[in-house]
């Protein structure tokens, strides 16, 4: 159920690649390489190529993942939201040039925002409760008695789920919301990010936000498995990293 | 008050250009030379531009405005929305590389996501009540008997001008809506798409929404007028559109 995120943040190569060329490309595949027997998704976030201008690594990246293990679903993190025309460029975006499997969408232009999405035949994952504190300021409002966050979570399970493949985003950080979210939606897989640097608890997570079948989640780790180390054995600890919270996501047998 | 959106479609080229090296920025380009007498803002929409791998058409259209057109005002529309450490990148792909003076920002992660881009100087707009049918399914949902959208402009006013240059987007085929988020935001620029071809009303917009001091506007309109011909006359057919728009934002004196 481990996704890894990969956030190549140029601030933070491990010295073996800083400053060399095509380091971007270089580090995401040790990564990839060092770690992809242990993960269900890997889940590259836009935000950091884009910042470089490094689309090309990206599309590189992405071509690898999907040709080289082909069961590993690749999730694009870019959070798009926009009206339906412009929208359609982003569904071309994220599955006709970077060929993922699924993007993360924003839920707040509602459902004809994703529309699009589905169209493409690509999966979206929305977010609903959000691992940073400023969630609280739109997602905790009460709205008929619910969160918003909850009533998010209740539009992606009636209405986007029957058009194409749904999926929600959950921060770590909010148990308790987890908890609430995987009611509304008992089948929806939960997209968690926030375990690890940003201080979610993994067993924490799975006794939360687990599907009745033990299964149904999708937790993330970027920054604490990237970052294990800043030396030559950066990918060697990248793995260690990652089977370490792989074994805390296992359910007790 | 009239701002020109950028969203350059291969499939609408005008035929002089279709398929032609380079079409995108020098369509961009034609564009931006036959209206820039007329408008108070361009808005590149970079999702026109990411769907076909053309970020450095992106990147010399937005060098382009400033260079040439110093006093118009350079809107990127990208909508992001994330967590603090990746915000900070999308501050410095849209401040840094592609020099633009304001981006359009998702308010569904809260405060705390648009502090990297004040911290690198720009100004964030925020979707506050969006053009499409679907806006009502999240941002009408009423919580403390407001509209979450009358909440978005309450925090953008409240929190977030005391920080930064901010604005909020309201749609032109909401009207009403529109005059709320004025009496709310008396200050703060309103950004207003869907004019032209998504329906909206010029005449109205300037009604319901311009600040006590008859400005505070700032009103988009992409289709209608980066599509009015698709001869040889694309170019002149744009600025007339553009011209007409524009008369038509005029306060009576």
């Amino acid at each position: 159920m481990l996704c890894v995120g990969l956030d190549p943040d140029p601030a933070r190569m491990p010295f073996p690649l800083d400053g060399a060329h095509g380091a971007t490309e270089a580090f995401c595949r040790a990564i990839i390489d060092a770690t992809a027997d242990l993960v269900c998704a890997f889940k590259p976030q836009i935000a950091y190529f884009a910042s470089q201008g490094e689309e090309q690594a990206l599309e590189s990246i992405c071509r690898y993942v999907r040709e080289t293990y082909p069961d590993v679903t690749l999730i694009l993190d870019a959070k798009r939201g926009d009206i339906g025309s412009t929208a359609e460029h982003y569904a071309r975006e994220a599955f006709g040039r970077y060929g993922a499997h699924a993007v993360t969408v924003n839920p707040y232009l509602g459902t004809d925002s994703v529309a699009p999405f589905f169209e493409h035949g690509g999966g979206v994952i929305a977010l609903c409760r959000t691992s940073n504190p400023g969630g609280d300021d739109i997602q905790s409002l009460v709205a008929d008695g619910k969160p918003v966050y909850a009533h998010v979570a209740e539009m992606v399970a009636r209405d986007w789920s029957t058009r194409g493949d749904c999926g929600l985003v959950v921060g770590a950080t909010y148990p308790q919301e987890l908890a609430d979210v995987r009611a509304i939606a008992p089948d929806l897989p939960i997209l968690v990010p926030g375990v690890g640097t940003q201080g979610g608890d993994a067993a924490t997570v799975v006794e939360h936000g687990a599907a009745a079948n033990g299964r149904g989640l999708i937790v993330n780790s970027s920054r604490a498995i990237l970052y294990a180390s800043s030396g030559n054995d950066f990918a060697d600890a990248a793995r260690a990293e990652a089977g370490r919270t792989a074994a805390s996501l296992r359910l007790p047998s």
